[in-house]
């Protein structure tokens, strides 16, 4: 088992990386000084592969658990499942030391800890991502928030969890193209940060597809890092935070044009960070080299590199200008210098027009 | 004029008091290092007296003013109305550094701040108390929120204004109704931590309520002063600031069994005080000279100070169970352990109840 820490002052916490640890999970939150009641948000699928074994270890442990199941999907990531969590926290009477134990993936883990930030002005909460996705990204750094029908995550808060649990062993159960999407942000974390890591990935693509224990073990621990130390340096995104956003722009405007149903999140990143390579690359950024690096590792992942040819590409600008990340009427883009290297740069809806063909 | 600063590091702020200093609005919010759009959220009441000047001075420093306007009453301080603030800031294209201003009373302001709070993770706002409530209160402290039907404030988080501007002349426009309701959290203050407030609200009540400037600006800044110690000491009510609730146990209760529609926030927390007194008095903790002094002080100021026959004492201990300071069965209850010092205390609902019929 591995052990990282977030380091935020008085909001530090750590993620503990291992398989079967969902096992250890009552030991971990009284560690993390949590008692009495915990509400386990998570979905029906989930549910039915780990809600028992949890309840069990959890009840073992001394907590009162209550299930709290919602509909799956990122449609369902909107105030009304909100209100849903929000009326069963009331009805069982939970109190400011109660918690929220987020049981799912990013969907689960963005609500869940939104709940817990909003209840009662804030209760503590932990995260146990079941996908790879939500365990190398979503679960770490507090960002939690609903959709709004005019584009994903519009509202929100910052909001620290107490305690990642990361259990390795969840992924076998993981629908294949959930682990590829997952993987979508494991590349990025090599574009933005780590050419190592990226070299890793072009050499073991496919034993990491295969479930290999050790790499997927390795990868999702550097991930973790990385992702660790951007929030510490930058925890409310003043700046510096974006950078994790490399690939997002265009990726969340590719989700929302398509109802969020067209894509998971990973995949738009995908398609995301073939663009941002390819705006960087005629933006001068960096070179063919870099572009086609980016262009071949996505697509070896499985992931898709391009945007439908039913998407309207005003669609997609459009749906950027809403995004949190413009302002003045530029859209500020996390550019690629190179692989490991990236930078800010702000760029017109046009810029960005003339590569989304590309 | 008079400034105060509630210093609470990267999150200080301050509060500017003083009399026609809204036509000065748009320096202050300059000189808090707002630019582009903000929104003033307000209603309809409010809006006719104020939106048009406000407006002026804002657009006069550059600003781009959006109105938004609520429907007025606590019971419209709810999921609803702060869709309708989402909605518009959304349309609007509000952006991570534009602002939002709230102009009214403790609804809006909690309303507005807690639509501050979420969008898009949190943009900056400021306080523009209209009532004495909120100018000695609710606009100091970071507090905002919405009711649920089970209860006031359920949902919420703490977050901080970069700016309160109080402008005394504004309670020249105050329905004498609620001039009086705000008078109840300032004698609140005085009998938390202030004798000589206390004091001085006994001796020229009648000047107050007469709007007195001289007196009105003092009893202001003393208030928001000690709020602000409070605050400071413990942001987000760990322990101590849960002082500032001394009467709220009661009137919290008392708001949610009428509906929010039978005591303005308050003439509730006027009931609460007399209450928490009388308890305080039975349990040991103050003289009975303590308990008449609170009541007489309450009733001057023409808060009432009972109980309606119609409500039944079970529905207020019920509801008190689900407010945010129970834990463990017991009720968390601020005590009056004579004028100027409190202390907490846990009751069972039955102890509670024995005083309520006092």
């Amino acid at each position: 088992m591995e052990t990282l820490r977030v380091d935020l002052g008085e909001r530090s916490y750590p993620i503990h990386i291992g398989e079967g640890i969902l096992s250890l999970a009552g030991e971990f939150l009284q560690q993390a000084g949590l008692r009495g009641k915990v509400a386990v948000v998570t979905n029906p699928t989930v549910a039915q592969l780990y809600l028992d074994p949890l309840h069990e270890v959890l009840t073992r442990s001394g907590f009162a658990v209550t299930p709290i199941l919602l509909p799956e999907g990122e449609e369902h990531k909107d105030l009304k499942s909100l209100s849903v969590i929000y009326d069963r926290l009331i009805g069982e009477r939970f109190e400011r030391k109660s918690s929220i134990l987020a049981l799912g993936g990013g969907v689960i883990g963005d609500l869940a800890g939104f709940a817990a930030a909003t209840y009662l002005r804030g209760v503590p909460y932990v995260q146990v991502p079941t996908t790879l996705l939500a365990q190398v990204d979503s679960s770490v750094g507090g960002k939690t928030g609903v959709n709004h029908h005019e584009g994903k995550n519009l509202i929100g808060a910052f909001y620290q969890p107490k305690l990642v649990l990361i259990d390795i062993a969840v992924l076998n159960t993981l629908p294949r193209r959930e682990l590829v999407a997952g993987l979508a942000e494991v590349i990025k974390y090599g574009i933005i940060d780590d050419p190592a890591l990226f070299g890793l990935l072009e050499k073991e693509m496919q034993k990491i597809i295969g479930l290999d224990r050790e790499l997927l073990a390795r990868i999702i621990a550097t991930s973790c890092a990385i992702k660790a130390r951007v929030v510490e340096k930058d925890e409310r995104e003043e700046e510096y935070r974006a950078v994790l956003n490399f690939g997002h722009t265009v990726g969340h405007a590719l989700e929302a044009v398509t109802g969020y149903t067209g894509f998971l999140h990973g995949e738009a990143v995908g398609v995301g960070m073939v663009k941002a390579a390819a705006i960087s690359m005629q933006q001068g950024f960096c070179d063919e080299k870099d572009f086609a690096r980016v262009r071949k590792l996505v697509e070896k992942a499985g992931l898709p590199v391009g945007i439908p040819s039913d998407v309207r590409m005003q669609d997609l600008i459009q749906s950027m200008e809403v995004d949190k990340k413009s302002g003045g009427g530029k859209i500020k883009f996390v550019i690629c210098a190179g692989i490991g290297k990236t930078r800010f740069h702000w760029l017109t809806p046009g810029e960005i027009l003339g590569a989304l063909g590309a």
